[in-house]
């Protein structure tokens, strides 16, 4: 089910800017219980989001009221929020006002295997890079074409690809953050000149009790690591289990992460 | 008028990958005399796109009939062909088939007053950077964020904003690219890890007798020009009179090339 503007519907008017330019952002939420999970860290980033595209940013009660109302006897599922600029404004330059377009919409909790989670996953290293930009690093904003291309370089033989920018730092996969953990430390790459900062990932940076390091990863970094695993908001924490020739244990910090994270989303909901 | 799938409609799936990713490709071609100008070479460029972005590219037939239906009786105006991916996938992953969105929209001419043609325009610097990414550099994809900031950092004091590169070389303006006359030689920028490669920078390389020579363009070299001059396919070739502090003559290789296209946009009709 989706709501544009509050309106249930299936279809959005054929100028947004969204459609022409992927001129707006977007938030991927698990529902539990008819509760989105850390959905104050969601609304916080599009906000953030918002404010460097210079996209007007609406009431949170406006879109805690959708998100609301679509959760409804929804046990367990997954809401996209999406904001674009609208319609409008002549070629790249925006309306003025600007009539941002709300999107929200429901989806059923993908039917992932509970083996991703505790087994691990098989990954592969892309060969689609990623760009340069840090004006727009960070962001979860619609531009992602470099995303789409990294996924159609695999079906079904990988469960995620892990993507390394143009100069050859690894640096996220297609849907997720990574993170490596190599002699007792955990480290994750740092996002400055593209990537996404994911919830899960600002999660378990700032809310664990475990120091996790920001740093440069290089493919041989990740290879060569104790244990590995990847983060986002629908999946939570998938442990690699083999990346190209190599196999890797669900390790002793993997797996308290995952006890973290779970906890971290009972008090999460507790709060709503 | 908007033709979706040959369809005329005002909206469009609100699950179409265009609205989510940016996920798709785009042509802005002049109609003069119920004719586009130059739709061999828009075609062309929109196919190798389609080749690059694997998107299923339909039959030339079928966008030739659609631009058509939506030319009759327009003496001058301007068409956008869209294509996205569109429909269906999960997330990045592409829909197996692919059942691409055939997107073609009619607008008048923009109404820009004749001086720009004939005196020149205005332009600036930008401080909106272009980042780099190999992959999609050249291509007139959807993934437009860059222009659109970069085009929200002035009103109607200027008719152009130049822009640079992460690294300083300047590439292109917000929507044209950009040429430099020095010392008799025509210049235009290496379109190699971002920029779009315009259809009227390609007609200008490739069909007149000039010969202009594509390099690497730093802010000092665009500065200390003889002449400057902007294209695309609506506005053809507008000179620039003023950048930043400096002004510039509306030279005679400008002036020339004015003509050659003039010329190359008559013979290209009578094709027809």
């Amino acid at each position: 089910m989706i709501l544009i503007n509050g309106k249930q519907t299936t279809a959005i008017e054929a100028t947004d800017r969204g459609l022409h330019y992927g001129d707006g952002l977007f938030e991927t939420i698990e529902i539990i219980n008819e509760q989105p999970v850390f959905l104050t860290q969601h609304l916080a980033r599009l906000e953030a989001g918002c404010f460097v595209l210079k996209i007007t940013f609406p009431s949170k009660k406006l879109l805690i009221g959708d998100v609301s109302q679509l959760c409804k006897n929804i046990t367990h599922g997954v809401i996209k929020i999406m904001l674009t600029r609208g319609s409008g404004g002549r070629g790249y330059r925006q309306p003025d006002p600007i009539n941002v377009t709300r999107y929200i919409a429901l989806h059923p909790y993908p039917n992932y295997p509970e083996g991703y989670q505790k087994e691990g996953i098989s990954a592969r290293f892309c060969t689609t890079r990623l760009g340069l930009n840090p004006l727009l690093a960070g962001l979860k904003h619609n531009n992602r074409l470099e995303q789409v291309l990294a996924r159609t370089e695999w079906q079904d033989e990988f469960q995620e690809g892990l993507m390394q920018n143009i100069n050859g730092d690894v640096i996220e996969g297609t849907m997720t953050n990574l993170f490596v953990v190599k002699n007792q430390q955990v480290f994750t790459s740092k996002i400055v000149e593209c990537g996404v900062k994911g919830i899960m990932r600002e999660v378990l940076l700032e809310q664990t009790e475990l120091s996790i390091k920001e740093t440069i990863l290089s493919k041989e970094d990740v290879l060569q690591a104790d244990e590995l695993f990847v983060t986002n908001s629908v999946i939570g924490i998938w442990p690699i289990r083999q990346l190209e020739a190599k196999t890797y244990p669900i390790g002793k910090l993997t797996q308290q992460l995952m006890i973290y994270l779970s906890d971290l989303k009972t008090q999460d909901l507790k709060l709503c």
